[in-house]
C-alpha cells in the first residue's frame, strides 16, 4: 500500500516501545518487501517539542525520503504530521501555530497502536514549544494522513496504566466533540458511538488486554472519536489540559481526567440535554428526572468510571501546584478549543476549574 | 457558493414541480445575484434516459457552461452526475456503463428536495437505456457532487405518496447497506441511525408534511443512508428492483416495497444477527428468541411499517406479470449489485422472489 505513496520512507517513533514489541522490524521487513527503502528516526519523546520535529524534517531531507510513516500513540504520529511539513516548507515548524500555513507536506501514512488520540484520521497535530513549555494543537488539509493503519493487534501489548489513559482520551474526544459549537449531526453521531464503545468496552480491554474483542472496539472507537473531532474540535477540557502535560510532561490522558468533573460541572448548565445523554449512555438512571439533574448525573458517572481504572486522580498528583494557575490560565486562554466551549470560560472561571481540580 | 466552482450553471430538473414549487426561480434569482448565469434543462422524466442526459450535456456545451446543478429528486440530481460527464468527456453516456471511466467531470452541485436517493452525497447515477429498457448504475471519483444542500424546507411540499416512497427507498439504503457484504463499522454505524430516524420520522412527514421536525430527521435520514451506499452500495433488493422501475417507469420506492418482504425472507437466513437488530429497530420484541426466529420478526416490522403508508403492495399493482420475469431476472443478475447480498441469488432465486412479490 506504501507503494503508492513514495518510495523512501522516514519511520517516525518513539525511543523504546515499538522496537521492544518487534512492531518496527516487522514494519522495516513489509516495507522492504514491498521494494520501499526506510529510515529510522526514533527520537518522538511523550509531548514531542519544535525541536524534536526539525531534526526529524533534518533527517528526511539528508536522507531524501518521499513520505513519512509516524507509528505509535499521539506523538509520534504528531510528530510525523509535522515532520512531513517541516521537510517540504522552507519555515521553522513554529511558525505553523503562529498563523502560518504550510503549501505542502509529504504524504503521510499513521499506524496506531494506542486506542486513544485519533490522529491517524484527523488533519491535528500537538507540538510543545520546549522553551516556553507551551503545548499548541494546528493542523491543515495538507497534513490529513493519506492512509490510516488501525489493526487491534498492535495494541495487545499496551499496559494497563497507558490502556485506560489513551481510552479515556478518547472518551473526552467523544464528549467534547458531542457538546462542541462545533458539532454537527454526523460528528454527533460519531461521537455517540465512541462514547458508548469506550463505557462498554474499556475496562475489559484494561484488565485483560489479550482481549480481542475490546481492544477491536476501543479501536474503533477511538477512530470515531477522531472523525468527530476532525469535525468538531475538542473544547476547554483539552484547552485547560495542554499546560498541565505541557509544563509537568504529565499523560494527557490522566492531566484529562484530574480535570474532567470540574470541567462537566462548569458545562453542563449550557446543555443539559447533551450530558443527560451522556449520563444515559454511563447507565445512570435520570427518568423523570428534571433536565439540569439529570445532566449532572454524568459527573456521577463519570465518577464511577474513573474509579474503575484508578484515574479518580488531582492534579497535585501530576505534579501541579497554585503558584502555577496563573500561567495555565493564560496558556489555555490563547488556545482556539477554548472558544468551541457550549460555555465560554472567562479567566476567573478557567482559575477555579483548576483550583477544584486539584 | 456556487461562485466557488463556475461561472455559468446548467440547471438540470425535472418537467415541472420546481417550477411549480417556485424553487427554480428562486434558484435563478440566487445564482443571478451571486453574479452566476444560468441556463435551465427542465427536460429530466422520472428514470431518466441516456437520450435526456445527451441532450442536457448538448446544451451544457453549446450555452459554455462551467457547472452543473441538480435540483429535485434522484433523477433529476443523478441526470445532472451524467451531464457533468458526458459534457467534457467525447464519449456517448452509454460507456460509461459498459466499462470506461470517464477522466473530468464539470463541478456539480446537487440539491435534494425529497429525503430519499442520498444521491446528492455519492458518486452513483442510475440511468435507463430507452431502447432496451435496462436501467443501470454507474458512479466515479468525478461524479461526486462538489457540494449538496440539504434543506428540509424544499422538502415541505412533496405529497404524501411520494414523501412514503422516497422515504422508503431511503430505509431501503439503509437496511441493504448494513447488510451488504461492503459494510464497515462506519457504514453501519450511518445505515442504523438512518433506519433508526426513517422507522421514528416517516410516518409523521408523510401525515403532515408541513411538521419540519419530523422533515429535517428525514432529511438527516437520507443523507446518512446515501453515505452508507457510498461505502457498502445496495445490494440484491436494488438489483432486483431496476428492471421493475427501468421496464414499467414505476416509482422506484414502490417497486422496492413490492419486493422486499420476499428479499428480506430470502436473505436473512445468511446474517441473522443483523436483521434480528433491525427487527429491534422496528420495535419488535426479540427477547430471548433463537436468532433466527428474531430476524424474522424484521420482516413483520416491514409489513407493519409499509401498511401505514399504503405501500405493502405487489408487484402487480406496478404493471408486472409473469411474463416479464426471465428478462427481469437475466438483467438484475447482471447487475453488480447484486452481488453485494449476504446471501448470492441463483437465477432460480430471483426468479422465485419475483413471484413471491406479484
Amino acid at each position: 500500500m506504501a507503494g503508492r505513496y513514495g518510495k523512501k520512507a522516514l519511520l517516525v517513533t518513539g525511543k523504546q516501545s515499538m522496537r521492544k514489541s518487534g512492531i518496527l522490524d516487522e514494519l522495516e521487513r513489509i516495507l522492504g518487501e514491498a521494494g520501499i527503502d526506510s529510515v529510522i528516526f526514533d527520537k518522538v519523546e511523550p509531548n514531542p517539542s519544535y525541536s524534536t520535529v526539525e531534526a526529524g524534517a533534518d533527517t528526511a531531507i539528508s536522507k531524501k525520503c518521499d513520505m513519512v510513516i509516524g507509528c505509535g500513540g499521539g506523538s509520534a504520529m504528531d510528530a510525523a504530521k509535522a515532520i512531513a511539513i517541516a521537510s517540504l516548507n522552507n519555515k521553522e515548524i513554529s511558525s505553523f501555530f503562529e498563523g502560518e500555513t504550510p503549501s505542502k507536506a509529504m504524504p503521510i501514512i499513521e499506524i496506531t497502536t494506542t486506542a486513544g488520540t485519533g490522529s491517524e484520521v484527523d488533519r491535528y497535530f500537538v507540538l510543545t514549544n520546549p522553551e516556553t513549555k507551551e503545548k499548541n494543537a494546528t493542523g491543515f488539509k495538507c497534513s490529513y494522513p493519506a492512509a490510516a493503519i488501525v489493526d487491534p493487534m498492535l495494541m495487545k501489548t499496551m499496559p494497563p496504566r497507558l490502556t485506560a489513559a489513551t481510552g479515556i482520551d478518547a472518551f473526552f474526544h467523544g464528549l467534547e466533540s458531542y457538546v462542541s459549537r462545533l458539532s454537527t449531526p454526523i460528528s454527533e453521531l460519531y461521537a455517540k458511538e465512541a462514547m458508548r464503545l469506550i463505557i462498554n468496552n474499556l475496562y475489559e480491554a484494561f484488565r485483560n488486554g489479550k482481549n480481542m474483542e475490546a481492544r477491536e472496539k476501543m479501536a474503533l472507537a477511538s477512530t470515531l472519536a477522531g472523525l468527530a473531532i476532525d469535525v468538531s474540535r475538542t473544547t476547554l477540557l483539552h484547552a485547560l489540559e495542554h499546560p498541565v502535560s505541557g509544563h509537568l510532561n504529565a499523560v494527557h490522558g490522566e492531566g484529562l481526567a484530574a480535570l474532567s468533573l470540574a470541567y462537566m460541572e462548569f458545562t453542563l448548565p449550557l446543555c443539559p440535554e447533551k450530558f443527560a445523554n451522556v449520563a444515559s449512555l454511563f447507565g445512570e438512571d435520570i427518568d423523570g428526572l428534571p433536565e439540569q439533574e439529570a445532566a449532572m448525573k454524568s459527573i456521577d458517572g463519570m465518577k464511577k468510571f474513573l474509579r474503575k481504572f484508578g484515574m479518580d486522580i488531582g492534579l497535585r498528583e501530576l505534579g501541579v501546584n497554585e503558584d502555577m494557575i496563573d500561567v495555565f490560565v493564560e496558556e489555555a486562554g490563547k488556545s482556539p478549543i477554548s472558544k468551541t466551549n457550549p460555555r465560554p470560560a472567562s479567566p476567573a472561571d478557567m482559575r477555579e476549574i483548576y483550583l477544584k481540580s486539584l
